[in-house]
């Protein structure tokens, strides 16, 4: 029988997981975990970066999001979660990796300039411009063959992977090299029409809300402004409920663009159809919320049993990189 | 009874120790172990951050120093022998704290900048910048006291404390603030004047040359170079044998000086005077030295006991950090 292959994927847990994460990744993780052997990071540590000063947040956010990627169907018995402050290898391979890496290989990364940007950060805590260089320890401590990400996250996979051969050249092979899953999904756009779904940006559906919240959410989305009367013929091209229909209601789509252009559908309708397929797709993963939420000992079980296989799986690692180092007693 | 303080303390695992440590540290070392639970590091990851591409030289070190300190007196009994890169805790910690240090910070420390210069390094490492903060965790994983070590390496003490006090603020006092613990031990200078002994200078005696090696290197000390006859006048002041005389020779210095003076004693003869006070001082270190190359497995176990321990330490020092991060399950 051959092995499945590993893959490495994950959150930050700086709050409940959204349609957007739904979308991005969660969707496609479900898919993924057949077929591979899945790993998924509640990457509190790295969740630290920018929110050190806010454990309260971080705490709630491990449950919420190992809750969330249960809910939508990943399966404990196939998916492994892991708790990433819990893993020691991921800890020593960043120490390891912190000596191969130079400042200004980072400082120049173009990702972390913008990320920095985005947080309004001037002086970086080494943590945070180091964060790359744990995202590979986060990689490598499984021996991940694959990181499912998009496009946007090539530089960073591009930098795991060139660690790995400096390592590999250094010490000899000793660690699996990563390549990239690229995921070609869509990107959501907000409730308001920003580009990007997000908790700082009050535009998001949690994949936590009840059907009363999607709904009220739903109908103080973007539409076409230029309506004024149901009547009135409308655009879809600039309405976000019609970019959601794309997305969750796929086979009214067409018949919803037709009936808005035609002035035959009125906007509060469209977005009832909308909250209707929203909850639809949301309400096996609130009977599974519900569950989860019933048995919180559960969850918590399936996070330590995810992190002490994920140990074992690293400190086989550590053992390796030890030895090719030649610091093993 | 009263529970005795913990020190932390250590060597760099890049080369055999000589005289220079044992004037500078060890010997007091050996003192201090009586009167302090001594923690001492075999720091083989600080090692690599200057010579991660020379692993064999780290490997063998690793056994040379921990033979340094069994044989100048250090008793396995009272003091634990860590070797760092066993422990998960100092990884861990290192990790914690770099969410809480900048790299302006770091790139600004005069120490740093100063050792960044002597490497030739224009573009450091995360590693090699980190390296305070990874000190840090040194000394705070076994939660320490005190840190024995010279006014130079004040600040880097400073920066501990900064750490300590800044996690304590935020989660809540949870870690030992160390206090430095100030060693006003002579600096001994090379055989050849420089004012540093070094391995790199090639002026060093070291705890492990036999004793025709250390009358062999003392006889090419540099002496008062106008001094032509042994009948000549010299200035013991200018001279290295005479400084050596002071440290190792205390009792006969001043009658040395005198004859020197009066030049009724000629280098040759002081010199052998010299090698002969210290093979005098090197030979119990040399007894205890072939005892532990005879039994190198009871010196694997020393460093593996001694790291077991300061990991069970370190587990607890996690705990509770992680207790107050709130980043326990
Ligand atoms: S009818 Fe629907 S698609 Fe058309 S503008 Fe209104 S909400 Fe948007
Ligand atoms: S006699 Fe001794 S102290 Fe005087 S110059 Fe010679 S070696 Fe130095």
């Amino acid at each position: 029988m051959e092995q499945k292959k590993r893959i490495l994927t994950g959150d930050r847990t700086t709050g409940k997981l959204h349609l957007g994460h739904y979308v991005g990744s969660l969707q496609n993780r479900v898919k993924l975990q057949d077929q591979y052997d899945t790993f998924i990071l509640l990457a509190d540590i790295q969740a630290l970066t920018t929110h050190f000063e806010n454990p309260a947040l971080i705490r709630s956010s491990i449950y919420d999001v190992a809750i969330d990627n249960l809910s939508v169907g990943l399966d404990p018995e196939k998916a492994t979660i892991v708790q990433q402050s819990q893993i020691t290898s991921i800890a020593e391979l960043t120490e390891i990796y912190s000596l191969l890496v130079t400042v200004n290989t980072l400082r120049h990364n173009p990702t972390i300039k913008t990320e920095a940007a985005a947080y309004g950060y001037d002086d970086l805590t080494i943590g945070f411009l180091g964060y790359p260089v744990s995202q590979t320890a986060d990689i490598t401590f499984c021996g991940a063959n694959l990181v499912p990400v998009g496009e946007d996250q090539r530089p960073h996979l591009e930098l795991a992977r060139k660690i790995v051969r400096r390592f590999n050249d250094l010490y000899g092979e000793t660690l699996t090299e990563p390549e990239i899953l690229l995921s070609d999904c869509p990107r959501l756009a907000g409730l308001d029409g920003n580009a990007k779904m997000g908790k700082s940006l009050g535009n998001a559906i949690y994949l936590s809300d009840d059907a009363a919240t999607v709904e009220q959410k739903v109908r103080g989305a973007l539409t076409d402004k230029n309506r004024i009367t149901a009547h009135d013929p409308g655009d879809p091209d600039v309405c976000v409920v019609s970019r959601y229909h794309q997305t969750f209601d796929r086979d009214e789509y067409d018949e919803i663009c037709a009936s808005c252009r035609a002035g035959s559908i009125g906007c509060v309708a469209c977005k009832k159809k909308l909250a209707a397929a929203l909850n639809t797709l949301l309400d096996p993963f609130r009977e599974k919320r519900a569950y989860y939420e019933a048995h919180m000992d559960e969850v918590r079980q399936i996070i330590q049993a995810g992190s002490d296989k994920a140990n074992r799986v690293g400190n086989e690692t550590m053992r390796r990189v030890k030895d090719a180092m030649q610091i093993s007693l």
